[in-house]
């Protein structure tokens, strides 16, 4: 299903058939991975820089320290572009030509906004304490007004989108099946480990299970 | 140990006391992860691709196919932009404004040259297939005339550098530690799982052990 129009910049060329314009597709990539990476441009200098966010809806919400230099930059309508990527497998071919890697991936072009509402910066700062950690909002301190302050939301819409996707088996050459070395995929997964409690909790509160934190749906 | 010299782009302002200018430290993060995302501008708009890579000294180096019109900008001699993420860990404290996340990062500006001697070429495709799994040059084939020609290899170096690292507990406010809350770390690795082999290798041909697979030192 592809319910995104692509524009002439989200348009996939590079093995066009590995790209989506299902906002499905898009939508659980952006849900499952934990940070993307930003880029904006300053005195024609490229910088890309890894943020945690959330969505809600079609709109990618990313906060920060009120002086960051980058929100700043993003904030007064610079050109962005967000990209996002689940490794999903090292892909192990019999040429070195046609190794390769099994990912998902996000490439979202916009402006930012400021998000000036606080009934709408207050949702945001929420979606981003649950897409850390779902459920984790019930459990701790909300942002106090101070912190609130201190805080700058930008959003960036979902619409001028496009995802790609390479799953599946090496693609060798047909001389090449009949060797006799091993070939496949190594499936990769970002694996929660045994939660590490810190010095403060007391004594008798037990740390959450470990499947709580395991990303995408598996 | 810090022996990159930071330039004005690269020194980290936010958060100054987790940026590090140590070379071991670049390098190792640069080696653990497997994609990199590159920035470049088109246009004034910003693009950020996710991209596989391989390190060799302080130059790394990208391939593509040469109709790639990334690989083009980047070596015609736009300015780039070079940023490498790895996820160590969710950081869950008492309060929405201090959840975080342990990460190593690296970002590195720099422009890119088409690698054109035929041996620096080898040898960048050789890291890239090494870089992906170790020891898998030794079991596959090389790439023909052919498709060294068909392959557009790119250079940049890493010089102007700088990595960033959060590790360990919350920081929590003073007046939050009484809570009685869950707080501290959740892990993350990415992890790779059994192998799954393909349906061209030959019965009695063993896949893999998964521990070859794992990346980083742990």
């Amino acid at each position: 299903m592809n319910d995104i129009t692509p524009t002439g910049r989200t348009r996939v060329r590079r093995r066009a058939q590995r790209g989506s314009y299902d906002r499905a597709l898009v939508n659980a990539i952006l849900d499952e991975a934990l940070v993307y990476h930003v880029g904006f441009v300053v005195d024609g200098q490229p910088f890309v820089l890894p943020m945690a966010y959330a969505r809600i809806g079609d709109q990618l919400y990313l906060h920060g320290a009120v002086a960051n230099r980058m929100l700043k930059a993003l904030g007064s309508g610079a050109p962005a572009c967000v990209t996002v990527t689940l490794l999903d497998g090292l892909v192990l071919a019999r040429s070195a030509f046609h190794q390769s890697v099994n990912y998902r991936s996000v490439v979202i072009l916009g402006t930012a906004r400021e998000v000036t509402d606080a009934g709408e910066k207050r949702a945001a700062l929420d979606a981003l304490t649950e897409h850390l950690a779902p459920g984790r909002l019930a459990e701790i301190r909300a942002p106090s007004e101070e912190e609130m302050r201190a805080t700058t939301v930008l959003a960036i819409p979902v619409n001028e989108v496009s995802a790609k996707v390479r799953s599946g088996p090496p693609v060798d050459d047909e001389a090449d099946l009949a060797m006799t070395c091993w070939a496949g995929v190594v499936p990769l997964r970002l694996e929660p480990q045994a939660p590490v409690t810190d010095g403060h909790v007391p004594p008798g509160v037990e740390a959450p299970p470990v499947e709580r934190f395991r990303r995408g749906a598996r």
